[in-house]
Order: C-alpha cells, then structure tokens, then sequence
C-alpha cells in the first residue's frame, strides 16, 4: 500500500498546502481509498497520479469544514464523468445529511450510489468498520473540539513468497495448480503425484497496517489505534513552543504526535496538518516542526502535498 | 472598474481554468464584489491581486455546484482570518439555506454577519436590486435548466476632471472648495469672491457598465440587461457545431454570446465557462471558439483564468 498527501495544511488552504485529504492505494487492487476531503480535492487529484474513478471509499475523520467541503464538487465531478459505480462514505453521522443538502441544493443527481456508515458505535464499542478476506478498518475516538475518529487500515497476512523455481524444477506445469499451491493446499496432478502447497510458500507475509489520526490533542485512544503499525499519519497542528494553544484548540504538537508514535511502537511517523503560521519565512518552520518531533521519534517525516509514501 | 477572472471551465475544474469565479474591483472604493464562487476560488483569490478582505458583496447567478461549492470555504477562512466585516449575499432564495446548512454541518460560526438577498422578485419585477450614489445594480432571469440571473454593474455618471490649473491661476488656494466646485457648486471665498464650479469641470464623464450572463441559452433578457454595455461576461459552454447539445443543455455557444453582444451594441465581449472537452489538444481548441464568437461580434475576448480587464 502506499499514500498520497493531497492537503497537509491545518485549517486554510497555503499557497503550497492545500486542506486536508490523502489517498490510500491498496496493494491487492486497483482501489483509492480517501482520508478527509478539504476542499479544492478534486482539483489536487487532477494534479495527482491519483485516479478519481478508482475512489471507492472515503472516511470523513470530522466534520470541520477543512475536511469535508471538497465532497460536494469531487462526487459532482465523479457523477458528471459517469466514472463511478459507487461510494462507500464512512464518517459523523452528520455527513449525511451535509452531503445530500448540497447536492440537494446544487440540482446535482450523482449518476452513482452513495452508501453511507456512520462510524459513531464502531468506535464507541470498537467493532470493526469494514472487513474482507484481504483487509480490515478499525475506528476510534479522538479528542477534538467536535467528535473525530482515527482509522486503521490492516491488511491481512499474505501468502508466503511461491518458489516457482522449485515446480518447475518437479515439472509442474504452470496454470491453476500453482495458486493452490500458493494458497498452502494439498493438490494432486493428473499424473498421480501428490504436493504439499506448504512446502512451495516462504512465511506468510505480514499484512501493512496504515493509521490516519486527524484532528485531535495527544489521545491515548490514538495509540492504542497505532499499536505496533507500520505507518502513523498524525496531526501536528502546533509547535511545542505553542502548546499551550494546542490545548486551547485541542490539536496536538510535534511532541504529542511523536509521543503517540513512540507509545504505540508505530515503525514509521509522518506528521501533517500543519499550522499556516509555520512558513518558511517564519520564526519556526516546518522544518523545525520535523525537528522537534524526531527528538522524540526519529523516524519522523514531514508530509508535503503531492508526497507519496510507502506504508513499509 | 475591472474584472479578474478566478475561474473559466464550466461544471468541472480542469488543469488550466477553475469553476466559475469573476472578481469586480470597483473604482471608487477599495471594494471588490465577486460574482460565483466555484469549489477553489478561495485558493484562486490567494494566487491572484484581489485581497479577500475587500469581498463586500457576493453574487450567484445559479444553484449549480461549479458556481457555489466553494461559498463555505471561502466564508470560513474570512471568518478564521477575521478580515471581514460583513458580506451581502445576492442570489436564487435556495442560497441561504445551502449555505446555513453546510456551515452548521461543520461547526462554523462565523466572525461577521452574512446579509441575504433573494434575487427572484428583483428580476421578474426589473426592479433595481442595489443603489447607492455611485453605483446601481439589476439582475434579469436567464435561461437554463434551473433558475439563473445575469447581473448588471452601472456606475453613475461622474461629475468632469476638475481644471486645478485654472484654480490656480485664479489664486483659489487648494483645500476643501476645490471638492465643491468639482462638484459644480457655487462658492464664496473669504475674500468675497465668487465662483460657479460649472466653469471648472469637463462635461461628466460617463459611469462604466458591466454585465455577467451566465449559465443561459441565447435569452432576449440577458440583450435587453446588457443594452450599450461596456463589458459583456457571457457564458459560451459550446462551439458552434455542438448547438444541439447547446439546446439540449441550455448553455450557449460562442455565436449566440456573441449574438447578443450584438444585438444590445455592447462595446466589448469576453467569452467564458467554456467546455473542458475544448481543450489545445483536441479538434476544436478556446483559440477556435473566439475566432468563431469574433466572426459576429468581433470585439471578442477570450476569458483565461487570472486575467484582468478594464471596464473600459
């Protein structure tokens, strides 16, 4: 799996950080999945390697205007290029009810369905949100002004690595029999000679495990979400020198994300949501936020609209 | 007065031209009116001269999203910078409660009032929508799929460019009797003196007018509102060969734009929401259709993204 940051400012858009959103590929498929949906998304997609018409699903963290006022136009759009069959929104509850009063407003009928899941109780009683063979969502609450949720996308183990040396070399003919045996199952050939998959796959491959926790002050919630994932996206609104603001706004510092990392031994930290005081030509700048936040977490990055980043 | 373009595509953004978005600077005061506000014309406004804080009144012409997707999140970043003092808001009676309902939806409150005015009764009863001692404004209805009005801008005439140098000559010491005799007063001096301000000043100078007409099929109302024009703003979605779909769709094409510009003697046309599929790659390119507006009008402009024109 791998990311791309399509917004990274915190609030209002900048002159090189659009609003909040991000997008998720999967490995297993040719699907996008959207985290937060500021506006002017559409246009950053546009701008992507990101293909609008692969968007399947999109989870809403919060209603905060900087996170959702990009849904109306990019479901408009989808709907005018008839490049959707469907999707899946996950978030508040209210976002039903935003969605349909805009495109209600708008005279705009998506030529699509919108499904929507209200993520309310699955955080609440952590229950998973969404599960296939492949993959799996959990949910949890935040700490923020408004009720937001962090999600975790964990893909499921994956067959261990086929040695198609080693069949070849028994003469089994490629075709069918070689996902069975890759699958780990018994097969037998039409020669009479019987294999074991087991013994043609490496270990299972661990699943990649991505968490997306925006917006929110430090929450021990967040990192028992994050625990031992590869990648931790986190918001780091504030400075440590402004943490006193942080408090006030319930956004989280350099410090807090990077301590929600170390605590929940996530491999790998990227921090966005960035405050549009913290330019270059300020007194503190996003560098220096990555500064203060590798003091705590090494493996600490700074997220830039259009960065894409492997989740391992 | 003039104009800057924020945004030139119809119904969806593409690489080159935003969603609908024009800014009026007026010229005798720091105000600027915007006329639809698409998804992203706040990130435009950032890259183009117009300051946000000057926006005092808005002006929708129609529901559609590519004219109104981005109102909240231009609302809410005034609201967060705490630049404004108060916007009027003109446009079809559904704007209100779209806009109410998306900023409640994101918990946005606002720092200044917003100023509701339904256009409906104005155009039907050609009744002026705004006035003040320099300015008018009247809206007629067009004709599209859905309610929409095209909005005209006239200045009042101007009192004549005061002659300072025969002031001068006649030893009036400058201050605030050059005002009133610029406004064709008559005055007495300390010295006893008096002086008809009719014999200082040219012949009133001739306020600009500026009409905006979109989204409508050619419309007897969208001439008669744009009568002896300076600057006519008209929708030309299509090329001349896609009239049926023109009609089809209520759009206009490039000849009826420029048959209106014609038929109300305005002096100057611009051409603008133009379809994306127009784009420099394909057979019919933006180059195409103002060759074919110019043919009937041939004062025709192309309207460009972060373009800037006089009035006048």
């Amino acid at each position: 799996m791998n990311i791309t940051f399509l917004g990274t400012s915190s609030g209002v858009p900048s002159l090189t950080r659009n609003v909040s959103s991000l997008a998720l590929k999967l490995s297993q498929s040719a699907e996008v999945w959207l985290f937060d949906c500021g506006e002017g998304t559409q246009h950053q997609i546009m701008k992507s390697n990101i293909k609008s018409s692969q968007i399947k699903k999109i989870f809403i963290t919060h209603m905060h205007g900087d996170h959702i006022y990009g849904l109306p136009g990019l479901l408009a759009t989808l709907g005018l290029s008839g490049n959707s069959e469907g999707i899946e929104i996950y978030g508040p509850s209210e976002l039903r009810s935003f969605i349909n009063s805009a495109l209600k407003s708008s005279f705009c009928k998506l030529s699509f369905p919108l499904h929507f899941v209200e993520v309310e109780n699955f955080a609440l009683k952590n229950k998973i949100l969404f599960e296939n063979n492949k993959i799996k969502v959990n949910c949890a609450c935040l700490k923020h002004k408004i009720p937001a949720y962090g999600y975790r996308v964990s893909e499921k183990d994956k067959p261990g690595v086929f040695d198609i040396k080693k069949a070849e070399s028994l003469k089994i003919a490629p075709g069918p029999i070689y996902s069975e045996l890759q699958q780990g199952k018994k097969v037998v050939l039409p020669d009479g000679r019987t294999f074991d998959g087991k013994e043609f796959c490496g270990p299972p491959r661990e699943g990649e495990s991505f968490v997306y926790c925006t917006d929110t002050v430090f929450s021990e919630s967040a990192v028992s979400l994050s625990k031992n994932a590869d990648l931790l996206v986190h918001e780091s609104t504030f400075s440590q020198t402004d943490e006193r603001m942080a408090y006030e706004k319930l956004h989280s510092t350099t410090i807090m994300a990077a301590k929600t990392a170390l605590l929940s031994n996530t491999k790998k930290l990227i921090i966005t949501h960035l405050s549009p005081r913290y330019t270059n030509k300020n007194s503190i700048t996003p560098g220096d936020l990555l500064k203060e936040a590798q003091k705590v977490f090494p493996n600490t990055h700074l997220a830039k609209d259009f960065l894409t980043a492997e989740i391992k």
